[in-house]
Parts: C-alpha cells; sequence; structure tokens
C-alpha cells in the first residue's frame, strides 16, 4: 500500500541515515507487516543524527524508531507492532490458536535467540570497528551465529517457512537475517539462505524497502556525513 | 501452585546446573507466568552439561529449555511462552485490545531492546571471563547498559509498574533485570531498582524460584564441576 499523508496510522523512520543503514531501519519491519496487512500508513520522519523532541519519549521510551499509533493503541518496538499488526491479518496469524502461539514463537526467537548475536558481529564490524576488544572477539562472536544457524537449517529442512504458511514469524526472522546479508556466514547454511532469499523476495517485503529508501530525502542539503 | 506430575502442562528445565545459574533459568520465567495464571504444572529436567535427546530437538529447535506443552500447543522460547500463558489470565494482560498490545509491547522491550545488553556483560563477566577482549570491552558494554536504564528509569517515574498495573510485560522486564542483581548498575537508577524490588516481590515469582531451585536434585551424585 502507498504511504498516504492522510492515513490513520502513522510510523517514525529516518529521514536521513548513514549510507549503510539505509533499508535497514527498524520501521522498515512495520512497513513489510503493513504491506502484507495491505493498511496503508503515514510516515514521520527525524534525522537520525539529530537529537529527538523531547515529547517523543513518551511514545518510544528508549528514543528509537519505528513508533507506532494508529488513533486507538500507540506502541513502540518493531516485533511488538508487528505483532499487533498481524491480529487481524490472516497472512501474517493463523485463524487458530496454537498456530497463532507457533508465529508468536518464531517472533520472540528471531528477536531474543537469533537477532542478538547478529547485532553483536555488527557492533564489531561497524560501530566498533578497528577496535583491538572487535578483532579479538570476532571469531567467537560468529562461531556463536554459526552455531545458530545450523540449527535453524536442520529445523528448516526442505521447508519453505518456519511453519506450514508465511507468518509474522517469518517476517521477523528474515528480518533479523539481514544483519547477515552478504555475510559468507549465510552461505554456510543453504538452508537459511535460501528461506531467506525467499523470504525476502515477497513483493510485501520489496514494497516496504522502496518505502524506506524513498523517505531518505535529505542528503542533499546535509551530506553524506553528519 | 504446586508442581504436579499429573498436570496437563509440562515445562523443561534443568536437575544441574552450575551453582551461579540457579534460579536463573529461563524456565523461571514460565514458572512465574503460570504462578500468575493459577495453573500447576509438570517439570521435564535435562541435566545441563549433558547432550539433549536428538528428539528434542523437535521441541526446541536451539536446545534450550524450557519447552512448553499443554496439549493443545507446543511452544519454546520464555518470552513466546509467557505471552501464551498470558492470553486467559487477566492478571498478566488486561482485556482491552489496547492494553494488551501495550503489554505485548513491553514484553518485546525487555527481550529485545534491555536483555541483549545485560547479556552482553553477563557474556564478559562469566563465560569470558579472564579474556582480553571482555576487559576491553566491559566499559562499553557498561555504558550501554547505563543508557538505556537511565531511560526505562525516566519512563518509571513514580511508577509502580511500566503502565498502571502489573502485566506480563513487567514480569518481563523484571525477569530481564535479574541479570543485573547485585551489580552497582542497578543501584545507579534508584527508580528501576524500587520498580524491579517490587515485581520480584510477587508471591508468585517468589514461588516460582523456589521450585526451580527444588528442581536441582543432581549436585550429590555429580558434584558441583560437571
Amino acid at each position: 500500500m502507498p504511504v498516504d499523508a492522510n492515513a490513520p496510522i502513522e510510523v517514525t523512520g529516518f529521514s536521513w541515515v548513514p549510507p549503510f543503514a539505509r533499508g535497514h531501519v527498524r520501521d522498515i519491519r512495520v512497513r513489510w507487516a503493513l504491506e502484507e496487512a495491505g493498511k496503508s500508513y503515514r510516515t514521520r520522519l527525524f534525522h537520525a543524527m539529530k537529537p529527538r523532541p523531547e515529547l517523543y519519549f513518551e511514545e518510544q521510551p528508549f528514543g528509537q524508531v519505528p513508533a507506532y499509533g494508529d488513533g486507538t493503541v500507540q506502541l513502540f518496538e518493531s516485533g511488538a507492532i508487528a505483532l499487533h499488526i498481524a491480529q487481524d491479518c490472516e497472512t501474517l496469524l493463523p485463524a487458530d490458536p496454537a498456530g497463532r502461539a507457533r508465529a508468536t514463537t518464531w517472533v520472540i526467537a528471531a528477536l531474543n535467540s537469533v537477532e542478538p548475536m547478529i547485532s553483536e558481529l555488527n557492533t564489531i564490524d561497524v560501530f566498533s570497528a578497528g577496535e583491538e576488544w572487535a578483532r579479538l572477539r570476532r571469531p567467537g562472536a560468529e562461531d556463536q551465529i554459526r552455531g545458530r544457524l545450523a540449527k535453524l537449517g536442520d529445523w528448516l529442512g526442505d521447508k519453505t517457512y518456519l511453519e506450514d504458511d508465511f507468518t509474522v514469524g517469518d517476517l521477523m526472522m528474515a528480518s533479523v537475517l539481514r544483519g547477515l546479508d552478504g555475510n559468507p556466514l549465510m552461505d554456510e547454511q543453504p538452508r537459511v539462505a535460501r528461506y531467506y532469499a525467499h523470504c525476502i523476495g515477497r513483493p510485501a517485503f520489496q514494497a516496504a524497502l522502496a518505502a524506506q529508501m524513498a523517505d531518505f530525502t535529505e542528503e542533499a542539503k546535509e551530506g553524506e556525513l553528519a
């Protein structure tokens, strides 16, 4: 669905982030869920390197993006927002309670059992690049990811998705795996690589990615170095 | 509720873990939720240092504890299990959809925006103690936690809980904060420390803690060093 300035749903994002982060800001997870659900939304954008307005911390206690409001509820945490959008979208959550609980399990697995390891590697490679601790820690951090992806590959086997059909659990797992996009660790697990490619090949993800990229509008006047 | 060998709900845990981990294995989060919900459960216990049975990976793809089954659904990830238990427990999730979404937001905030930083510090202090990378990284890891706890304290202000009443979001946030139990970082944020103490003072948490501790039965024959 197009971004629509008159939509009742509002999602916060950025008008500027460093080039390496473009396409990876977490509002993309919410945009993806909204695309799967066929719901349009408007955006409210901040410059990543400038302080958030003080009132924003009432919406997002840590000052991060995304925050979400739909006139009924105000939420933060992309995982929780995606789960909320999924509540009345059968593409994201099946109708039966057991299937809903299984999908939720995979959302949490992505966010709590897979993402922290991938985030650590990104801290090492991007935010702490060149630091001695990062150099020393890197092999151990890679090994942790290797072990976890192997188990994920074992689970997937020949399945297309984590459960029978695509759910918000796949949306979140694929979103988390994007932190390894282009990393040889992913290629070491062909089942995971295939699964990941299948998920991000969905038209809803591609639309979400294009929408986030289109919202980075400040580079011309700000330059690439903030 | 007592652990009951005939209860339909089964939770996996450990019969032996190293002393520092006792009371901190993640099945305590599920036990706590079950205590708040007034549901009894049985346990199936493993020795932490011995391989899991191969079939267990069909229940828990990463081989961790807890896994949960109630005859209707099989789940893993303590966060997802707690959310599942909360579905029909008004102590853990309010009846109104907006309140439920807010509580879920805090569950995800605990697991994805607070716990990874605390886990990193625990890796540094426990699993990588004495390593050079850990010594070099520690100040930065502490600063990350400091910043996040300050924002959490700002949010809490004088409130007793994260929202109006106790929810599964508080259960999960307090569970995550236990990784800082006794750490001066917590004392630097009196609002967080007070909140944490209030949460773990709940009788349901104390019952869950006692139940997990009572299940460590193998030390006599295994010794403290596995």
